[in-house]
């Protein structure tokens, strides 16, 4: 797994996200790892909501974020985000939240891309980083699994890491 | 319609509900106004959410809402919502939403109540009022006639304000 | 005010923003309707941000909303607004919110624009429309003469509608 | 820290918090740690909002939630919290989510208190447990020694734990 790459969706912080500190509630964090797993598995090829539709469901296990610096209204944040380890049964995801300045943002805004290995860097200030853990569960919530029954999402998957 | 009877519930505010302005953010009156009528018609005699596992759904058709004063963090919130219009495809609901002293809430709070008609009054400071209106339909949002699908519901609506 | 401007903005449906019914939860179109907003006063050249931080607020009065169709996950949005009624003391802004094909979105997402009166249209399913009135207020909540303390923001957001 | 105390609030779980799965979007479970730590302040004698006003913040600095079972609509949820860990710099909470039967519920409902260390139990079956770790910050996000700077909160809290 020396080769995994990470994928880089970027958001804007919307005024509801905020609270009365100034900056970012801190759950609305968990709702930005959540866009960036999204989006990784959108770029492999299929949209999530394919398999979803198909009966799929992939609930949270365990979270574990660090808050380092505060996000704030109308910042622009690049969602970094790897798939860190994938078997049959789960999948972890590592997540970092940075923030962008309004001039990278005008260089990249709206591209999602998965950053090359040899030449691209997470840029941006560190402000959020954290790991999500999963369990592949079907409609009655029973473990499914996924190179048995959504082999197509299993190799997307393993291939972004390997 | 000239009994008709308003319902009271109690929240307190929550520190994710501000933003930046220092005030809950406008939205979130909305959920509150849905916690309004969830907890009237269980005050009526049995939750919505066995109406909703039955097959019924109540999505709003149409929101108006006038903010007068801003609620803050902390702030304890009386929810007065009551029945405006009521046929068997259709239902509307006012609210008002009220701010409480902290003496108020010692002395009331916790406790969800419709007001007697005679002695009541709506008590604590407007910030909010509004109407609601919705259809019912059923899982496959088809309207639904309630008085023949779910009499049961719908006469306990229907006595909440004759 | 013949020749009035609508602006585009789009966003994708969080996860987050779905309830139990399997649609986009009601009050999240508040949420969407203040990006157009935003994004329509920096489109005209200078962030909501920069008003906000020197002591401009614009809390909402009143709001009107009617949902016509529910909104789904992952659906692409496009969220257009024009300012409807402009005073040194008020603004209101229209609200059309319509849901595009996977199509629709590969031509033009991330495309934030002013429609073109003669040639644009607002295109994609109609969702939710409503309109939205506000006050100019300062740090104390004390109504601002926008002519007089802002006239930049004043002149821009007049140029928008004439 | 033998003795030490868990706290219990219990809230219900409103519509507004459910996702397109049918159970509680997992970064609601964050917002409910912070109700019950501020519950928990507020049962020791002052509320949290005091000490904000008195210029006091307590930014989150690491999140570890473990989630077991999903909460549904309209549960009744008691929220366990206890102090951890105290300095004069920083804080840490231990949280439990419980769920409880309709019947729990009319037996204690509303009521938030501290466990009895000998008699009561956390009961309710677990759903998700966690810890946050904050750090005391002024206004201007620098470090304060709540010590010295807040002596009668710090000493409400340390005697909550020994």
């Amino acid at each position: 797994m020396t080769n995994e790459k990470w994928f880089r969706h970027v958001v804007r912080v919307r005024y509801q996200e905020t609270d009365q500190m100034g900056v970012v509630y801190h759950s609305n964090y968990l709702t930005w790892f959540e866009i960036g797993r999204t989006e990784l598995i959108r770029a492999l090829g299929k949209p999530y909501t394919d398999f979803e539709r198909a009966g799929l469901l992939l609930p949270v296990l365990e979270i574990n974020a660090q808050f380092k610096q505060p996000a704030r209204y109308d910042d622009v944040i690049a969602i970094y985000t790897k798939v860190s380890e994938l078997s049959s049964l789960r999948i972890s995801f590592d997540v970092e939240v940075r923030r962008w300045s309004e001039e990278d943002a005008l260089k990249n805004e709206g591209e999602a891309i998965f950053l090359s290995q040899k030449t691209d860097l997470r840029n941006g200030e560190l402000l959020v980083s954290g790991t999500t853990r999963h369990v592949w569960v079907n409609m009655e919530w029973k473990p499914v699994r996924m190179d048995k029954s959504f082999p197509e999402l299993y190799n997307l998957l393993n291939d972004s890491i390997s």
